[in-house]
């Protein structure tokens, strides 16, 4: 029986949005604190996490206020390392399978999200430095992982999929409003060959499984998304298409 | 009981030797089969790694020889998938420990070894555009996540202890010989500093204890690291010192 969890969270961030869907699928109760993240309170480096950053978890110790963190608290910070202590928490929920084989997989999977789909989502949108081709081989990079139905790993929903989900729906909101830094008026055409490409066709279907779950549509809020990408790409100068 | 495994390995590759350590310790029996990193067999990377990198694991399937995997067998590749994975093939090895939060404090250590020590060690070692200074900061970052004796996360080790040993082990080689893109001269005395500065007390019984354990010292060769090294940096051009 997990003791109380304190979630220290942010809506905008998809690192943190990876531990609230693990949580979702586990049904665990929590509490969730939101962190502001433009204006931290400043009990949160010293008492939470010495990084200042979301996602992160007080596990056990006695039940406080999340603004008044206990010492007898244990502290846990990074999605990567959250995502599995929810699965160990939660055995029953099974984030993870129990193969050996099929958990390497998952593991897989996340290594790839962290080294080839995020640094092309990262340089398309918000540095400028990549270009659509690359976001494009991204995506295929992604798909040649995926099984011919089902999600990541399989007909199970795992922690290979928490991992993907929230940059993948960010990024769609970013495309959609052409807010990032590639040039003027390119989002809406890169999203509309990411949902059409028939290269893309099976990653297209599993995006909507995952966008379809109720643990993603309870935790993603969409306009909320779209204020913040707004105002961080308010002053950026972009070239014009 | 798990199934025929054959890691692909070198004895010059740190990653490798990650893996190499976690099959010592869970005492595995294991067919392996030493690429040669400057010449690979040209049946390795459509047969085993696409990214013809080491290490990387057949598992399963029938028994072949290594150089004739078979299509039957799951390949696994990355060094920390491989080492969650001879985890899970022998639980009764105990590489991880069964607490969830434990299992945090070994992931998050993993962590900080991946982005914390191993920068250092290559912008200091390989690339020369670190400093001592840098090195050192990593050790402290390392230290300060260490408990006040054993190992990683405590008395058993674990696939913590892993992730970081084979790089510590080939610094010193290095810093020993005067290898690495720093100033000439200044290796042997940056280990005399690692080895001997009374802000490192901790981490260097630490070292002394993951460096001393059979897993080790049956698997890490230094006249073989030494002699890799002189190679990779006999071209270089360092500054004098
Ligand atoms: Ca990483």
């Amino acid at each position: 029986m997990p003791e109380t969890l304190t979630l220290y969270t942010a809506k905008i961030c998809p690192y943190a949005h990876r531990v609230e869907l693990a949580l979702a699928e586990a049904k665990a109760e929590y509490k969730r604190f939101d962190v502001d993240l433009g204006n931290k309170p400043e009990w949160y480096a010293p008492k939470v996490n010495p990084a200042s950053k979301v996602p992160a978890v007080a596990y056990g110790g006695p039940d406080v206020p999340p603004d008044q963190p206990s010492p007898n608290s244990t502290k846990i910070a990074e999605s990567l390392v959250l995502l599995e202590f929810v699965a160990d928490l939660y055995p029953s929920a099974k984030l993870l399978p129990e193969d050996p084989v099929l958990r390497a997989k998952v593991r897989f999977f996340i290594d790839a999200v962290s080294n080839k789909f995020n640094p092309a989502y990262f340089s398309y949108v918000i540095t400028g430095k990549g270009n659509q081709e690359g976001l494009i081989q991204a995506f295929k990079d992604i798909q040649v992982l995926l099984p011919e139905t089902g999600f990541a790993v399989g007909n199970e929903w795992s922690i290979a999929d928490a991992s993907i989900t929230p940059f993948i729906a960010r990024l769609f909101v970013a495309l959609e409003n052409d807010l990032g830094a590639y040039a003027v008026g390119e989002g809406p055409k890169t999203l509309e060959l990411i949902k059409t490409s028939p290269e893309l066709k099976r990653i297209q279907t599993y995006i909507q499984d995952v966008t379809t779950r109720p643990s993603f549509t309870s935790t993603f809020d969409p306009e909320l998304i779209k204020t913040g990408l707004t105002k961080r790409f308010a002053n950026i100068t972009r070239a014009s298409s």
